[in-house]
């Protein structure tokens, strides 16, 4: 425990001779185990926990405590440190199909029925996965770590340290058609490619697709979560994170340090500005500015969005009271006129 | 028919020596097909089925009628009874690549371009269709059918009777991070597992991640449908069906029985009660109670959603409405001044 | 350019000997670029571009200038013009598995780890991309492109010219289950099959869920895109296109020409008519006319929603309004009845 919170430069509480061989959630922590605790953690304590990770200042409640600035990363450096990343093929398979005309650099590891097409650049380090498909002219950086069945259509660029998860699809042709009347759509060739910035991860069966012309781009950092769907021509600006089923539609902008809950919706050739935060199912249908909150479809301010929503809860009643000021106006008026006319 | 309605259980009326070959829709059956019949229907009668089934109890309106409790069911029993399962892939596929260390069962059935990493567990019966990657350390049951495209994470815990849809992915990695002031967002490794109970249906590129620590959760007979994505440590009860499109946050628990629409959202940490039902598109934004049928953003019972929703759509003329009483009232209290003036 | 003028069947104004190399958007394309503006194009004139198509009947802005009828069909002649499909793969790859039953017909491509099962039929010029899976008795017509990844189960019938993009899954089980009181779902055989008509295009990840009887049916021209899902025994008419995300319940028939933005859902059972639009996000709930614009979930005119939207936003302001002229009331008829009293 006294080398962990070294490692995690924590103040130590309790017996510094604890051993830990693993980590855990608080509910299930062990006497072995390190887990963490939160003012909004569910306060089934005593935790069995042999030593628990707080916030500097949190009260002393268990026996073996480490205070750090910020919990979350202390314990996901336990993690790191508890569960290093193992890799999951030796070298390259030589059930693998590589184009000879492709360059992979040291290190690299190749699963068995992966394929990897002319001119493809593989950076040092990089894990490709059995079943992985990469076409033609396709840039990969180093320390890559791309699952089975992930595919990864010609011309792309990917950086270094990027992670890609199963089934997901990068540079599928955008959707685009000429309609015309009295004949079936007319395909508009999608032939520009896809970037993806250094740090990127992106989620299992998600699908960024090429640009008509020019880059679909993920600058450094961006975080996609499952099943999420970004058009032709989309911008991305880093450390912006989109949770699972988000759909992004062609030619739109979306700033640094987005954050999307899931299922949001947005439309085509708008601009979503930076540290924009969007709750779950918003649909945004227009611009927005730098630094909003938002809800609801069309998009509004949290706080206006809320307002409404409980007014909308009881739209019903609302509309009962109407009813009733309109007959007490009516009546009103009734006996006003019969005054008069008295 | 005689043997059919033995096997199903049903009062035969008509001739019992009709010979059946086939099962077909009620507009397209033909004289030598069996179909159904319920009272939703569209009345196209007479049919020219050779059978039909019908509820115990319903008027008696074709030559040959199979009267019995559950007509879908029985109408399922004869899909089973005309088309049986028919393997895909005879024996293990040399083109499949095995680790030595994995343990198939008898009568396993493994088709080419197969992976199955080390220390894999496959039970009696069961089917991995060419092009399936099963990571390290995986379990799977007896009389399992795992479709190509589908993958499966390291650790997985895979219950009997379990089938397993192209192109789903079972055990991608969470989505968690950490987000400090003027860095890219840090990855929170999700070293927990996925463990699905016997007799779950899982669809096509339908995604269930991996737990950070512990276990996401799907109990027995748990359904489904395509492009559903489950979060991390999201526990789901026995007999619950998810339409298509549906998505559950990280943590959330969903009880038994539940039965959602499709593109339900469902929040993070949040509990929904067993046999609640959410019409399609819900937004689940907080915890419900068992035995609760629940529609719109955010989710309100659906009485009164349906009630709002009358009202919504006739919210313009309600704000007409509004707007001549505060002009009568307001000619009212000018009159009334002017009385007084008077 | 002259060339291209004669194969665009364009008005060309400007120097005629301009060389031509490339297709670029407005804002990046250089000398030896053409491009294409609109009214609609961000007005960042002079552009470099060595030509710009134009409607007819455009201002007079550029050097070089093609006026056509439909400048986004002469735009997308020349990116087929610059950008000719270049096969991925030569011939039969030899590590391909093929069921010695299914037939191939002259210039096939299959690409390595692809399996094509027993009693296939590929027309002739289809190219089936590595790792692709084609389950028996599925026959794919002429000139078609299965890219990595995608799945075809069984007994499916393709039509020309038919692109399917990566992880697409077309014909998995359909969603049908009994639900008896006490018991797990019970499932219906899936037993039907899928139809797709000539010149459709299946986006990425998209699925299609093969019918319990009869058919799931997609006409000529059909164009989905990512990430859509379509329900068992759907119809769907010629020309129509879903944008990514939508979800189309089962037995539901669309018409022609019908377009959807991003993530509309349809329910089950019912019909939308041919030319509808539905805005991203509509909740489709019952069948709409022909030729409707509709938005908003449960689904409106989009007139009629785009009022009841903007009396939304101020619906709390309404609530004060109407608490204004309750309270104006009350007041009223306090002094009314103390008048009277007097």
């Amino acid at each position: 425990l006294h080398e962990i919170a070294t490692l995690l430069n924590a103040e130590l509480s309790g017996n510094p001779d604890v051993s830990i061989t693993g980590v855990q959630d608080f509910e299930h922590a062990g006497p072995s185990d390190i887990t963490f605790w939160a003012r909004t953690t569910p306060a089934k304590t005593p935790s069995r926990a042999g030593a628990v990770i707080v916030k500097r200042g949190a009260p002393a409640l268990f026996a073996q405590q480490l205070a750090v600035e910020v919990p979350h990363l202390a314990f996901a450096r336990c993690l790191e440190l508890f569960h290093p990343h193992r890799p999951h093929w030796c070298g390259i398979s030589p059930q693998a199909w590589i184009d000879p005309t492709a360059h992979l650099e040291e290190g690299v590891r190749v699963g068995p029925f992966a394929t990897i097409g002319p001119d493809c650049h593989i950076g040092a380090g990089s894990e490709i996965h059995a079943g992985v498909h990469i076409y033609r002219n396709t840039h990969i950086g180093t320390h890559c770590l791309i699952y089975s069945g992930a595919v990864i259509r010609e011309d792309s660029r990917i950086g270094n340290h990027v992670i890609i998860h199963c089934g997901a699809v990068i540079g599928a042709d955008g959707f685009g058609y000429v309609r015309l009347p009295q004949q079936l759509p007319h395909k508009i060739p999608q032939v520009g490619y896809v970037a993806i910035g250094d740090h990127c991860e992106i989620g299992a069966n998600t699908c960024i697709d090429r640009s008509t012309v020019g880059v679909t781009l993920l600058e450094a950092g961006v975080k996609l979560d499952n099943q999420v769907q970004i058009g032709h021509n989309v911008k991305i600006g880093p450390g912006t994170s989109l949770s699972a089923q988000c759909g992004i539609s062609g030619s739109t902008t979306i700033g640094a340090d987005v954050i999307m809950g899931g299922q949001v919706g947005v439309a085509d050739h708008i601009s979503v500005g930076d540290r924009v935060m969007a709750a779950g199912q918003t649909g945004i249908t227009g611009s927005v500015e730098a630094g909003k909150t938002i809800s609801g479809t069309p998009h509004q301010s949290i706080l206006e969005w809320r307002r409404n929503m409980v007014a909308l809860r009881h739209l019903d009643d609302l509309v009962g009271r109407v009813k009733a000021l309109e007959a007490a106006l009516a009546t009103h008026q009734a006996n006003e006129s019969e005054k008069t006319s008295v």
